[in-house]
């Protein structure tokens, strides 16, 4: 493959030991793959030597500087070229890598690749994606939070790079595309998602449009791509961890609640492993910034070495599919797609 | 007690079957209550047949007109008089039943009631709660879908109607109020949602206000009121419903997998029947119509006889609790209320 990974190390809770643990995971899964990685060098030289031939396909770029959980957006700007995260993005703008991972503040790496990577001709606005488990298999939901307030133009954008996502890096041939609304009926939701509907359903793409799709049939599996603005997407996304941490704490108390349930719950336990690896977080970690001009994955904070490992999988994938240039080709291709949109008024 | 409940005994998919049936249950737990049923006489009468002791507290009024669940509320508003749910709003408007309950159109039953009823003075518009199960206790959460752009002045109106529920109603001396976004920060989400913040932080009544609060930390009961526009109430309860479904048809395809987790299962059997009886959707079923002069109480349409009780409950509870005194009394001491939130535009 040959392909570069750029690392920021020193982003997330475990950097950089998780972020070399997953390295490794990841070089063994991807022969080929080569990295660089962003950080303190001596930690990271330390961890590297237990791994020699992950070391042998590696590089360190060492930085002092780190945005922490708590830096703004502005002052990641401001501090932020010479960090860890800063300069994995300048590895990517400068094509010597060809995406970087992070496991840090989230906001600080939007504002910091938005402003060095610049978004792909047609993108108005980059938005965070997420593949997630549904019943039937799973799907890609956006946008997750990076734009609270949408308009339909925003979410008709958000639906083409959510379909060529589903297509390249999820090998669907023709992914259905869904809007998320409170129902199926064309009159329901607010403008912004009425309008959006009504240009998917006439655009000049191969885009197969399912309609409104309402918040429990996302999890039915009724679409592949759900598309939706940052604020509910982010509600939605986190509702469903909370339901799931909900649940598994009832379970827990009910299994110890007597005997003979302790003992259902042994014989339960290859079962319900299953259960577990089938939701398990870590299988899905790797959120996409999608729309930049760059592969930008940004890993869970709190993910380990196998978590961290799939979020490097992920930027693999959409570099291997060629993401970006179907985008960009797609956008080429719509050329006047701006001017039904735009004459309406955003919400 | 002497409480009498109007029941829209045509609406939802078991009617009146169902109907009958929740009010024989409801008769059996809350002593002394009347019912009217409003609906086709010939049904309904054969039902009450079989409930002597029913029969002795119940009256039929008669009409064949049905809401359907197709119809919009503005059909519904032009031939709704006459029928089973526009009489049984009726029927609380003239002071003839303390409540009325219906599992039949949501949006027909918002648009009837909040014409015949009147909003209560000082709240502009009604909002749909419910009572929904956390990790710790439970939550009322409010607007679910009948405000689909909610402004500050809305969130804040809804934040008082929440708080004297769960005080009215689920008992809570000192119940804490927070408002859906998606961070803890100030800063966080759109201009409605951090004004009603600021209104609620210095607002004269004795209000909890927690602050904001995310979607999964709804589920681990972080507050005990959680307040939100109606489209993302909708999708994140719509969500948290599939998300719970997707669980239980994995955890059901988990333990038929292989015999042992099937000797597992039928060993955690009562232990899982405790998970499933503390999530169970009947028991938290009835959504209340906060907002309007009269209480409303919609059941879910899909319900049985078990759940629809509960939604009679509902009703009991409230009227019980003088939850609509109350609500008008809070308006009447904060009078200038709209000043200082109104002077702020409106998302």
């Amino acid at each position: 493959m040959g392909l570069t990974i750029a690392l920021d190390a020193m982003g997330g809770d475990g950097a950089p030991g998780v972020i070399v643990g997953g390295a490794e995971l990841a070089r063994i899964r991807y022969p080929g793959i080569e990295f660089m990685f962003y950080g303190d060098q001596e930690p990271i030289g330390a961890l590297l030597g237990g791994y020699e031939k992950l070391r042998a396909v590696s590089m360190i770029h060492h930085t002092e500087t780190v945005i922490s959980g708590e830096d703004k957006p502005s002052a990641a700007l401001r501090k932020g070229r010479g960090s860890s995260m800063g300069l994995a993005i300048d590895a990517v703008k400068r094509g010597e890598a060809a995406g970087l991972v992070s496991a840090g503040n989230t906001g600080a790496l939007m504002a910091m690749a938005k402003l060095a990577l610049r978004t792909l001709p047609g993108i108005t606005r980059p938005a965070i994606a997420t593949v997630l488990p549904t019943t039937v298999s799973e799907c890609v939901m956006l946008d997750l939070g990076a734009n609270i307030q949408c308009d339909d133009r925003n979410l008709v954008e958000f639906a083409i790079m959510g379909e060529v996502f589903a297509r390249t890096v999820l090998g669907l041939p023709k992914p259905s595309i869904g809007l998320l609304n409170v129902g199926e009926e064309a009159l329901k939701g607010h403008e912004a998602i009425r309008q959006a509907a009504a240009t998917l359903r006439e655009i000049d793409l191969p885009i197969e449009f399912h309609g409104f799709v309402e918040g429990d049939a996302v999890w039915a599996g009724a679409v592949d791509v759900v598309v939706t603005d940052g604020f509910t997407g982010n509600v939605a996304l986190k509702t469903a961890e909370g339901i799931a941490k909900m649940y598994t704490s009832f379970m827990r108390k009910a299994y110890r609640s007597s005997v003979i349930s302790r003992l259902g719950y042994l014989l339960s336990r290859g079962a319900l492993n299953k259960v577990r690896l089938k939701v398990d977080p870590r299988r899905y970690n790797g959120a996409m910034l999608l729309g930049l001009n760059g592969i930008v994955i940004k890993s869970h904070g709190a993910t380990d070495a196998f978590g961290f490992a799939n979020a490097i999988g992920v930027a693999v994938d959409m570099a291997d599919g060629g993401f970006n240039d179907l985008i960009t080709q797609e956008f080429d291709h719509l050329g006047s797609f701006g001017a039904p949109v735009q004459k309406v008024a955003s919400s």
